[in-house]
């Protein structure tokens, strides 16, 4: 249907290589290029990337460009390789948008300009670099496209085109937009667990036994904080006014729940977690990230091997287990499994658990 | 040892039921009343408790009563029990302890406030009422117990010696200094997950698309947002001058990272983000409020059965999972699997994977 890309990847990291693995698998010529030439070495090794001596080379002739390099440098190098790449389209895939997009504006003629297109793809893994990479790292997942008006059409399109083709979905977002909700509903959480981390650290060095008290709900809440401090650094000071808002926002609902609480308003507490709880349970049947997928609950057994029956059930059913967690009460202690699975799967997974003496609930 | 007590529980819901099951397995003659018929009955099939006609019939001649009803009656049935069983040793199981003090204190005569031990089993589950119950609830959880200057020695250390006996860690502190930290570690989690919830579904409503751009992070900073309205607003309001303090702390922590943020000050940004980091990776090797465990973290392989497989080889080597949980990175996608073993099965689960082609790391 579509023509083959021809593709460079600069910065081979996890989702540089990434991207390379799903060209490659597409059958599409891949050149790469990263100025750690281990880092480079080791790409090509895992994804069958061309690596180039340098960002020209790698770029010389391609039809499609991925800037994959940290975030404060993505605009510099965007200008660089629309000025080399004169035929390319040429996308970023950072965290953050619009100060690309500024400074794009600001150092590009506008007719290069019409040949980028920012990108986001809305994946990840703990791991990093070309050992973390795998195709799977872009299956399923949002692929947020942000043209600019200056873009052209057919370039949106042609990029489009091609993050369908490696099985992810692209979705078309003005980039300031694309910022605003990201600070909300990624940047954010990540600001707040590492505040409230910070804190109990804080607390812990007048009373050591703060943290024997603190059950599974603490642990949800500052898994995050462990993340890369360089890697939300940039990203954070990139998208600094709409942190800054989401931040903002963020405070003024907690001092309305505390007001209430000081005040003694039962019910409006009440009623403002009962909100909360009608949204999150909304969310939790809702595919957010990955698209397709359906959330089955059930009660966790515990005897020994329980797990492994679970597991054993769907995995002889043929059924995938894209997510497994384990929530525990606020309190923490026992708790219950809400599965991820591909929702053509869910009918066969929840016959599969039925069938082991299980009872899933499927939410949504 | 110890000679064994005649138990009496009053409020058979999901602690006191399990309360009733670990005395019942110890062997002890167990006793209990619900306002509720159904649900006393229900609890006395599960845990073969004796139900009373009555409060006073419950707890004639036991000599240890726990009280398990909801946060605000506790201080009142506490007091009711004192004057009825005049011998017993009374306690409760409430999340907030100093408001139950001060209430005895102001309304029960000293000399049978010498009887009465605040306590907080560290455990629950997602489940509620005696169907959710079961002996493991107690099973080597955290039991804080919170006695006051007019509490006996001796009453302190009988219901630590039943504590331990039911295998849970009993740990003696003030009742304020509870207070203080369950609001940092415990309630204060609640509130920012609820917060957070709250603030990202209003939103919403003019951003239809924002939860299509929540990723991993923002599903493990809301999940404790499906909990009960009803029993947290109960716990916030019992506890409101160290809530009000801790959302003030956490605000203002909050408020120096959007500063820093917004004066550009990577450094200061990255440094308070690495002390965070510090604090958890501290903590994921920290037993928490399940004491002698260990966590093993090792990488999610990508194919169907892979869970199985991991699940499996640790049932097979007779290695009980505690907790597994998938390690989602910050912007989604594949992750990191890390399994709670107790520690003196932590060898054993490394070989085993090993065995199978993991690679585990143990934390700690």
């Amino acid at each position: 249907m579509t023509s083959a890309e021809r593709v460079a990847v600069l910065g081979t990291g996890l989702i540089g290589t990434s991207i390379a693995m799903a060209a490659r698998a597409a059958g599409e010529e891949v050149r790469g290029f990263d100025p750690d030439p281990n880092v480079l070495a080791r790409a090509a090794e895992r994804s069958g990337l061309r690596p180039g001596a340098s960002l020209a080379e790698a770029v010389a002739g391609a039809s499609l460009v991925f800037v994959c390099t940290p975030v404060p440098s993505v605009a510099g190098v965007v200008a660089e390789v629309l000025a080399a790449a004169t035929e390319a389209v040429v996308t970023d895939v950072g965290s953050v948008k619009s100060h690309v997009l500024v400074e794009v504006e600001r150092t590009v003629p506008v007719g290069d300009r019409r040949r980028f297109v920012g990108g986001h793809p809305m994946g990840g893994s703990e791991r990093s670099g070309p050992d973390g990479a795998s195709p799977s790292v872009l299956d399923g997942i949002v692929w947020v496209l942000t043209p600019s008006p200056d873009t052209k059409e057919a370039a949106t399109a042609r990029l489009s085109v091609w993050v369908e083709k490696v099985g992810a979905r692209p979705v078309v977002m003005d980039p300031f937009r694309h910022d605003r909700l990201v600070a909300m509903v990624s940047h954010l959480p990540q600001v707040a667990s590492t505040a409230l981390m910070g804190l109990a650290a804080t607390e812990e060095a007048g009373e050591p036994d703060i943290l024997l008290l603190a059950a599974g709900g603490f642990r949800d809440l500052t898994r995050l904080a462990a993340s890369s401090p360089h890697l939300w650094s940039d990203i954070l000071l990139a998208n600094r006014a709409q942190i800054a808002e989401a931040i903002d926002l963020y405070a003024k609902r907690l001092s309305e729940i505390r007001d209430m609480v000081i005040a003694g308003s039962g019910r409006d507490v009440e009623r403002a977690f009962a909100e909360a709880k009608e949204a999150r349970l909304t969310l939790t049947a809702k595919p957010t990230v990955r698209t397709g997928v359906s959330v089955l609950q059930l009660a966790v057994p515990d005897r020994p091997g329980a797990l492994a029956d679970l597991t054993a059930c769907l995995g002889a059913a043929g059924v995938n287990i894209e997510d497994l967690q384990i929530v525990h009460s606020p309190e923490g202690g026992r708790g219950t499994v809400y599965l991820t699975v591909v929702s053509s799967a869910a009918d066969e997974a929840a016959r599969a658990l039925q069938g082991r003496g299980f009872e899933p609930l499927r939410l949504a």
